[in-house]
C-alpha cells in the first residue's frame, strides 16, 4: 500500500551538503525558514524531478530541521516520497480541492504549514521568483508575525557551484548531446521531413549514451533555411533541402540536469560566408575558453570572446553564455561584459556562441563548460565543425 | 537580408475575430490597453510558439489599434516576424543589454513602448498570472498615469471557447495521440529499457500521424510498477517487467494545441484489482460523456462521473479534468463539484479519470473531448481498453 524511496541519483550526504549551505546562507541573512517554489531549487534540495510544478508547491527549509519540508498536491505526494532523499513525515500532500479553486490553493497550505509549526512568528525568507503579487500578498497578511525578506534567486546563487558528484551527472547528459549532434548527422538528408530527424534527434536524447538514459527531454530547436536568423523555433513542417543550412540546438537530460549543445549543418557545401563565420566563431571560441578559470569573470569571458570575433570583424550582440545545470538556463550569471560575477571551481556555464547575425542568417555554435582548480574543461565533445551533408 | 512569414496555421481573419473578442472584453472593462504576458495567450493572439518565454516578453492589445504589438528579445524578433499573423511593424525588439541586467529586463521596455504610445494616461489591464510582485511594482511606478487593472486569466477564459478551425487543429493533436497510444503497445515489452520505449513514443508523437507532423513536444508521463500510484514522473531507468503494469500519458502537439490522452498497459494480464477499477471508470467516463451539453456545468461532468464510480464502490480525488488547448492545462474551468462554469459549444477539455487510489497503485484513462451544440465529441480515438501486453 506504499511507495518506497527509488533509485537515488545522489546520496544523502550530497543532499545534506547542499541544505549546510542554504543554512549558512539563512543565519547570514537573519532568517530562520526559507521557502523554496522554483521547482529547479526545489530538484536542487531534494532531488523530485516530477512535472508538477504547473500547480504550487513549496519546499520549507529551516535552520532547526536537518530535512526540509516539501508541501504539495496530494496526487504529486506518492512522487515525492519515491524521489526525494528525506523521510517520507517530511513530504506534506495538500488537498486535491485546493485545485482549481478561486479562493485558496497550494500556497495557503504551506502559509498553513509555516503558522502551524513554530516558524510562524521567525525570519522566513521568500524567493519570489515565481510567485505572483497575490500569493505575496497571501504570504503577507497570513503571517503577520512574521519577519519575511526577499530570497529571490537565493539557492539558485548556491546552485551555481556545482559538487564533483554533480559534474559526474551533467558529463552523462553532455555525453547525450554529443549522441545527439552526430545522430543528426546522420538523419538530416535531403528530402528527408524536418520532423522525421526531429523524431530521431529525440529519440536518441532520450535513449541516452554509454548505456545511461536521458531521463527527461528539453526543447529541440532546430531552425533550417529560411530560418536560420531564428533561434528558439521547432522544425519545420517541410523536407530539407540540398543547399539549405540548419542550426540545431539540444541537450541532454540526466536527473533534471542538461547539457546544452548547438551545432551547425550544413546540405551540400557552406556558403564563404558560413565558413567564414565558422572560423571566427571557432577563433572565438578558443580565446573564450582560454580565458576561464578561478578568479576571472564573466566579463572577462565575454570580453576574450568579443575582442576575438571583432578583430575579424564579427560582432554578437547576444551574451555569449549563461549560468546552466539544473533546467537550461539558471538565471543568475551570464558570459556578456559587465557582469563581475567571479568564476570558481566546478562553475558551470553553456558556452552559447550562436549568433543570429541577420534576419535569415545566423549560426549555432555552443560548448558545455566547467571551470576547473585551473582553468576549464569541456563537457561536450563533439566535433566543433560544420557538418557537411 | 530579411525573413519572411512562413506558412500560418491560421489566416489573418481567424487571429481578428480573437482579437475582436478580446477587444469587446477590454471595453466591458473599460480599459483601451491591454498587456499579455502568457505565453500561451501569445499564441492564441498572434501563432507565435517559438520557446523564448524563459525571458520576459509582452504582447499589447490596443482597441484602437487591429493588430497587437508584440514587444520581445532581439533574438527571438526574426521568429516572431515568421510566426506572427501581424505586419512587422508590430514586432518590437528589445536590445540584449536587457537580457541578464539586474537593474532592467524586457518589461521595461514594455513599459517603454506604453508610455511611448498615447496609452500611458488610459486604462491599462494587466495579466499578472506570471509577474513577479517586482514587476507589477515597476508597472504601477513607471506609468503613474494609467489606471491599471488587473486582469488576470482575461484572454485565457476567451480562449476556452475555441473556433471550428482550432477544433480542426485540435483533431489533428488528437490523431497524433492516438497514434503514440498505440505504439507503446508495440514496444512496452518485458526486458526493454523504460527509455527505449519512451524514446519510441516520443519520435511518434514528432512524426505525427495522417502526414501532420507533430510540432513540438510535450512532457511524458511513464508510470510503471511500483509507480503506478504517481502520475507526473518520467520513464525510469529500469527495464519492464513481466506482470508490470505501465500508466501513461502524453499529447500530440500541433501549432501550440494539445490533445491529452491516458492508457493503462498490462505486461500479461491484468490483475483482478486492475481490470474491475477499469470496468468502473469506463463506466464513469461513459456517465461524463453523456452528462456533457452546452448549458451543464463543469460540476454537473464532475458529480456524473463521481456518481457513477461511487455507486460501484471507487473513489477519485481530483477533478476529472480541465479546460484544454494550448499549452496542456487551461488554468480556468475544472471538471470538479462547485465548478459552475458552463459549458458552451466548443469549449474542450482533457477528461481526466487518472485515478491515484493508493501510494503504490493507479490507473490511468483519458479522453479529450470538445462540447458540441446538443452534446459531446471524443477528439482522441484510442481503444478505451486495458492494453494488454
Amino acid at each position: 500500500m506504499t511507495i518506497s524511496r527509488g533509485p537515488q541519483a545522489f546520496p544523502r550526504s550530497e543532499y545534506l551538503r547542499r541544505l549546510d549551505l542554504v543554512k549558512s546562507d539563512m543565519v547570514q541573512r537573519n532568517i530562520e525558514t526559507l521557502v523554496v517554489s522554483n521547482q529547479h531549487d526545489i530538484t536542487y534540495l531534494t532531488g523530485y524531478t516530477a512535472l508538477s510544478s504547473y500547480v504550487p508547491q513549496a519546499l520549507v527549509v529551516s535552520t532547526y530541521e536537518e530535512e526540509p519540508t516539501f508541501i504539495l498536491r496530494r496526487m504529486d505526494a506518492p512522487a515525492a516520497i519515491h524521489q526525494c532523499f528525506m523521510e517520507r513525515d517530511k513530504i506534506i500532500a495538500y488537498p486535491e480541492a485546493l485545485i482549481g479553486n478561486p479562493e485558496m490553493d497550494g500556497y495557503d497550505a504551506a502559509i498553513h504549514y509555516l503558522n502551524d509549526s513554530t516558524t510562524g512568528s521567525l525570519g522566513i525568507g521568500i524567493d519570489q521568483y515565481n510567485l505572483s503579487t497575490a500569493t505575496m500578498e497571501k504570504f503577507r497578511t497570513r503571517l503577520p508575525n512574521a519577519r519575511i525578506q526577499d530570497c529571490t534567486k537565493a539557492v539558485t546563487w548556491i546552485r551555481g557551484v556545482k559538487s564533483d558528484l554533480e559534474i559526474e551527472i551533467m558529463r552523462e547528459a553532455a555525453a547525450i548531446s554529443d549522441a545527439a549532434i552526430l545522430r543528426a548527422a546522420e538523419v538530416i538528408r535531403p528530402g528527408v521531413r524536418e520532423a522525421d530527424a526531429a523524431a530521431e534527434i529525440a529519440a536518441t536524447l532520450i535513449r541516452g549514451a554509454n548505456g545511461k538514459s536521458g531521463t527527461g527531454i528539453q526543447g529541440i530547436s532546430l531552425c533550417s533555411s529560411p530560418r536560420t536568423g531564428t533561434c528558439h523555433i521547432s522544425w519545420s513542417e517541410d523536407v530539407f533541402r540540398h543547399g539549405s543550412q540548419v542550426n540545431l540546438e539540444i541537450g541532454g537530460s540526466r536527473h533534471g540536469y542538461c547539457a546544452g549543445l548547438m551545432r551547425t549543418y550544413s546540405i551540400g557545401t557552406p556558403s564563404d560566408r558560413l565558413r567564414r563565420v565558422h572560423e571566427i566563431e571557432l577563433a572565438g571560441l578558443e580565446a573564450a575558453l582560454e580565458s576561464v578559470r578561478p578568479g576571472a569573470t564573466c566579463s572577462d569571458v565575454a570580453n576574450a570572446f568579443d575582442r576575438a570575433i571583432e578583430r575579424e570583424g564579427l560582432k554578437k550582440e547576444s551574451r555569449c553564455g549563461y549560468a546552466h545545470g539544473i533546467g537550461w538556463t539558471e538565471p543568475t550569471a551570464s558570459l556578456k561584459d559587465g557582469d563581475y560575477t567571479e568564476l570558481k571551481p566546478n562553475m558551470t556555464f553553456h558556452l552559447m556562441l550562436g549568433n543570429w547575425i541577420d534576419e535569415d542568417f545566423g549560426y549555432a555554435l555552443s560548448e558545455t563548460i566547467r571551470v576547473t582548480e585551473s582553468g576549464v574543461e569541456v563537457l561536450t565533445t563533439a566535433p566543433r565543425k560544420i557538418f557537411e551533408i
